[in-house]
């Protein structure tokens, strides 16, 4: 009570004093009160908020991890590291470098380049000092990195989680925190052949991961804002016209229409030309069609693209990655920072977690059992400019596989299937048949381990038998090296095959060589 | 001016009108106020200070990265992958598995486990939804999970960052965000023998490091607790005594002392009682000795310590790393959740970055140059208990290896050391000597990537071959097949050894075969 009386006071009087208050920084734009001032008026309440005992007092513990995140338990963390080698081999296959950034930037770094997505930006409490947030994706930090370095040329991957406060359906394989594998190439090259190289790795990991048919597809910013020219889209809506675009892999047209119309003001016949275009699918002869007709060659930034996705093409059969590659005028990814090539890789294989069974108008009917997106890229020539203190560009072109849906489906692979997933690599396992081998146990397996052999022992002075036998069949250990009074005495092991239960007594000298010659192949 | 007018009648009527309102919500403690108001003011005051322009409008964009935080580059993310290599290589040889939890936690997971280091944790800002906070260390999170699981039995190991709000010196490789290696072993199991085998790891992965000679001091909460009880530390005091005791490493004991007895109202007696004990080093001789001091004696818990250490010593002796291994009663480590054994290894090496040149009283003359902790650990038998709904505990005990230091350290001897880190494994460049020759030099990278050769082209029609070469001797790629119309009519390559400047032809059928065996130790 009166403590309260005493905090209502004070605020209040703090506030109004500000009004006629001698100031010591200077103000923005509203003279009379400093953001210093709010900060300390903010704290106190903050305070009083503590002392109430947080959210009302209403606290029980809850034992879970954080709305759209998960833990990885050892047989997600096997699936996973077997998707990583993958891909990480066809990056290295590609000359890729690595590098890594931290996991949160100077909120301002992030400021302005995702457009409408700005809003799931996670933010860090300010407790003092810099204002952060946790990375939206790997790009605009690599474009950081490279303006901050003056680098200017470099092929580079980075694997690592960004954070993105969605709503995400988790059943698909959406999260919160999710990886991202991002493969990039920036420098000034020849026009094509870094994006066709992308296109190219995209192929390789999807084919390789054997997630079942894909496609991916391409189109051009500059076709799309060519083509909302062409179609009357007034210049100031060409961003949030594209958002909606955007949304055709998850809404129906008639849905996009409403919205472009009712929502952000468009005209209903500017809505039906764009409608047109963004049924068109091909490859290089829709190109050619479309550099010949009559509206959208009147573009300028459209002809330029679409020339750009025919020299694509001939790079791309060069790469003989033409089988799985659409052009498809209704690709557009929705972040700010694209400037040229965009493209998306969906699976499209059936009974794989449906995202969707609306197809846009004029869709492949293949497409209405897409699975949803598991690469993303395109060219963004100007994001390290603004950077840069001198605007200085460096063209990059990068593409990020969508890791997380593709661990799912792996995990709905691994248990339809009858093979056990591994967990650890152990070799051997150290057992005793007797009481009181506890030393002679911890005497071999340093003996092993000091040979490079992976192997464990019970952490018991007198194990049973059957439970250190037990143990192997359970985590597919494929020996036991057993020790025993007699064993001792003769100076041999005796090493117990776990598939077939054979034993064999194995003199001590020989012993490193047999448990390598039998598990070479694991 | 009106808007902020406006604000101050809106902010003070407000919080004013609080006394006489009709609330709608029960109260903690303070009749006349809710929480959800409280948080209204403060949502209405950030927003002002957003239109304020944030910090004064004081806006110069900064191009850095966060605060204590920093960028590895290709060349250190060489060095990096090789020391996990490492440390996964020990922690797989000893059977574990891994797992990976989010980098962030529920606020509440995190609260009371860190004692006075709890005040470095980074909290996410509350944009709404639950409260997070960033993980300020591996083991707790991973509590979490054995709690929420039921898990009663593992060994897994678990690398990836963590986050605090330090002031760290980043000379000697501390930051705020940093990598740890955990390994840890949960489980009821005979004593000692678990966290024998921690000390074994720690022992195998620094003498793997090379990074020069070590020490891993141990002691056990319980030493320190029947220590403090027998010198007439009050119960209550025990923590901040300890926290106080942990800062040996840093400071002189005179300082230490001054802060127990000064700051934290010990009395000079008992500082100096508590003086000759933590001034003790040795091995299974001084538990032995202890055993039997008059005073130490008296405290059960002391002895049960006591014991412990001689039985740990005992399967040291068996794992053969006593040569390291100091009982070291100065050791405090200060988190909150340790229960039983402690221990710490630092560098003991000369000439690395050392951390202080002041030692504490009585410590041998080679801990003056120690470079301070790189690895550390202990026993926590209460922590998963505190996170189960029924309390059941789950014995744990476990390590984790500080790499940030051991990175400085290798990057270092790296750049000492005359040898060039390779950033890249291609083993071979596409190249061609004349003009025209773009799509010939795709369609055999092609070949190469489908064969899983690392290969690279130059991303330009006509790239001079000058440059072309010099990109492979900068780069370290060993060979290139260089490519001109004569080889293309004679169906052969020409292959270059880039280190011997040696020219070959090979007949396109054979070229695999010949890159594979001139580069199959690369």
């Amino acid at each position: 009570m009166n403590m309260l009386g005493t905090f209502c006071v004070r605020t209040c009087s703090g506030l109004m004093g500000l009004r006629t208050a001698n100031l010591f920084r200077p103000l923005h734009s509203f003279p009379g009160i400093t953001v210093a001032q709010i900060d300390e008026e903010v704290a106190k309440l903050l305070e009083l908020k503590a002392q109430l005992g947080g959210d009302d007092g209403k606290h029980q513990f809850v034992l879970k991890t954080a709305k759209g995140t998960r833990d990885y338990n050892p047989k997600q963390m096997a699936i996973r590291e077997k998707v990583f080698n993958t891909i990480i081999r066809s990056f290295k296959r590609h000359g890729a470098e690595t590098i890594d950034t931290p996991v949160f930037e100077l909120k301002e770094t992030l400021t302005g380049k995702y457009g409408e997505d700005s809003k799931l930006i996670y933010d860090l409490k300010d407790q003092g000092g810099e204002l952060l947030s946790l990375r939206y994706d790997l790009t605009v930090p690599f474009a950081r990195y490279l303006a901050m370095n003056k680098i200017t040329n470099i092929k580079r991957y980075h694997i690592a989680k960004v954070y993105r406060r969605d709503n995400p359906a988790m059943t698909r394989g959406r999260y919160r925190e999710f990886y991202q594998c991002d493969f990039d190439i920036a420098g000034q090259y020849d026009a094509m052949i870094p994006d066709a190289e992308c296109l190219k790795i995209v192929h390789e990991i999807l084919s390789e991961l054997d997630l079942g048919d894909f496609r991916i597809k391409v189109n051009d910013r500059r076709i799309l804002d060519g083509m909302f020219a062409v179609c009357g889209v007034p210049d100031d809506k060409f961003r949030t016209i594209c958002s909606t675009v955007d949304k055709l892999d998850k809404m129906a047209w008639e849905d996009v229409k409403k919205e472009m119309v009712n929502e952000k003001g468009l005209s209903e016949e500017a809505a039906d030309q764009i409608g047109e275009y963004v049924s068109m699918q091909g490859g290089m002869d829709l190109a050619e069609r479309l550099l010949q007709d009559q509206k959208m060659s009147q573009s300028k930034q459209a002809c330029a693209g679409l020339s750009d996705i025919k020299l694509l093409f001939s790079y791309l059969q060069l790469f003989q990655v033409t089988d799985k590659v659409v052009f498809d005028l209704s690709l557009a990814r929705g972040l700010d920072y694209y400037t040229g090539i965009i493209y998306e890789a969906v699976l499209t294989q059936a009974g794989v977690a449906p995202v969707s069974t609306e197809t846009p108008q004029g869709a492949p009917a293949e497409e209405s059992v897409s699975v949803g997106s598991v690469a993303g890229g395109g060219r963004y020539d100007g994001l390290v400019g603004m950077f840069d203190p001198k605007g200085r560009k460096v063209p990059c072109v990068g593409v990020s596989i969508g890791i997380e849906r593709v661990f799912s489906i792996m995990e709905q692979k691994a248990e339809a299937s009858a093979e056990k997933v591994r967990t650890t690599e152990v070799q051997v396992m150290v057992a005793s048949a007797q009481k009181n081998l506890l030393e002679e146990r911890l005497k071999l397996v340093t003996e092993l381990w000091k040979a490079g052999i992976k192997a464990e022992v019970m952490y018991k002075k007198n194990p049973k038998l059957l439970s250190q036998l037990q143990h192997c069949e359970e985590s597919g250990i494929p020996l036991v090296a057993i020790l025993g009074e007699q064993e001792l005495k003769d100076g041999v092991v005796k090493l117990r095959v776990v598939s077939t239960r054979e034993e064999f007594d194995i003199c001590r000298a020989g012993l490193l060589d047999e448990i390598r010659r039998r598990t070479s192949e694991a």
